[in-house]
């Protein structure tokens, strides 16, 4: 794709470096923490980490567009604009477990062309280019190849996601199809799958900075991530998301999703 | 308590030693999956580790018996009784998170007296001897003095876990009390238990070898691992177990689990 700067890249991967000692320093350790409307934790780092971010891209490329989830966003029309979570997975972070990410993605157009999938703690990056072969701790990296829903690995945040909700049946179906479902994932389940670990992540509620960043990671892998309806993402889509490994499996488990 | 050797500690620890490298030699490798009779995946690396360290008890302690998950067992009536579970969480070991461990416990009179979770691909070291403070990475640990169900994490191996038995209602009722409720923990949310991370952890269907490992390391941290009744675990138990920080917290929740 042209217009992106190789500059917004390596942006991009400064971000993940900067996060990663705030996140260390506040992980397994007590925090006041407060609820927001939505009732999911924020923790100081999560405050911290992207108030650091901002700064950063401002002295970069104050031009720049930003959202993000705890300060808000600026300039959503301008050439390029950066989509934050600093810790996505906070329920993870508060109890300790390893597996919540700090997500950075790039747009341009409304389209994310640049995504890290970082783990501050583990030390693991999953880096997309939209198109260039996404990589894992600098590696290249390859989706699943499984094709049978039979076969396939499912994860999803939370059965509760889906509760009295019109995805509700589809989700069950889907289930019922694939030969593993694990709950809890958040990002750590999507980087699972664009290297190749987990066939399927099926997710609902999502906001911007929840998906952005995985566009680029899955789909450099040779994966597929649209909505339910199988339109590509954008910043503006509707937080409902399907996640494969390849083109025939994504089909097959859209058209259970949709059957509802 | 007495009649524990120093000795067996030792194995204990040379043990979780062993399995690591088999579990990091095949952690995200391509494997073939055999399925059990239970439908659980079992992979290579578990009973490549079980083999390894059943030669090495029969080697030290060829009189002490050996209840392993994957090959049986042998003198269960003996002085000390190895428990052994090589890979506990084998769908995130299939699914490539590095949340899974190796549980080695060793009883005497059917009553865990050593036991340890080791996090192989993290390298983290849970380790508790009956009567001593419990370590993480060799530091010692203590658990959570939350004593409000309305404070607490907790975390649960799979909400199907409980669908249509007796613990279903139970289970449901002590979730709509407790802050936050999170799935696919395994052995590892026991550990962050003993931590101090997670306040309450709730199982049903485990098997000695699942829950063996975790009472001496948890109650040497301060916390309280019981069955559903509140009686105190052994090799024996019905494999429904209820894990908590401290006493209050644990009596709340064992009464609301009963109130069903």
């Amino acid at each position: 794709m042209t217009g992106i700067s190789e500059e917004w890249v390596e942006l991009a991967h400064d971000l993940a470096d900067l996060a990663r000692p705030i996140a260390a320093r506040y992980f397994r350790t007590p925090l006041d923490i407060v609820s927001k409307a939505d009732e999911s934790p924020v923790t100081i780092a999560d405050r911290t980490i992207e108030e650091a971010m901002r700064v950063e891209i401002e002295r970069r490329f104050p031009h720049h567009g930003i959202l993000g989830e705890e300060h808000g966003s600026v300039r959503l029309d301008a050439e390029a604009v950066w989509v934050l979570d600093p810790i996505d997975g906070t329920k993870a972070f508060i109890s300790g477990m390893p597996l919540f990410g700090t997500l950075i993605a790039c747009c341009i157009g409304g389209v994310p062309v640049i995504g890290i999938i970082d783990q501050p703690i583990q030390r693991e990056r999953w880096a997309g280019v939209a198109g260039q072969r996404s990589t894992y701790n600098g590696a290249p990296i390859r989706t699943s190849g499984k094709t049978d829903l039979s076969d396939a690995i499912l994860y999803s945040t939370g059965p509760e996601m889906f509760d009295d909700t019109p995805e509700e049946r589809g989700f069950a179906n889907l289930k019922a199809k694939t030969a593993l479902t694990r709950y809890s994932g958040d990002c750590y389940a999507h980087a699972l799958l664009a290297s190749g670990h987990v066939d399927l992540v099926v997710e609902s509620g999502l906001q911007p900075y929840d998906y952005c960043a995985l566009v680029p990671v899955i789909e450099g892998a040779g994966g597929v991530i649209t909505d339910w309806d199988g339109q590509g993402l954008t910043i503006a889509s509707d937080g409902r998301t399907v996640s494969s490994g390849n083109r025939p499996l994504h089909a097959k488990a859209l058209e259970t999703l949709r059957r509802g």
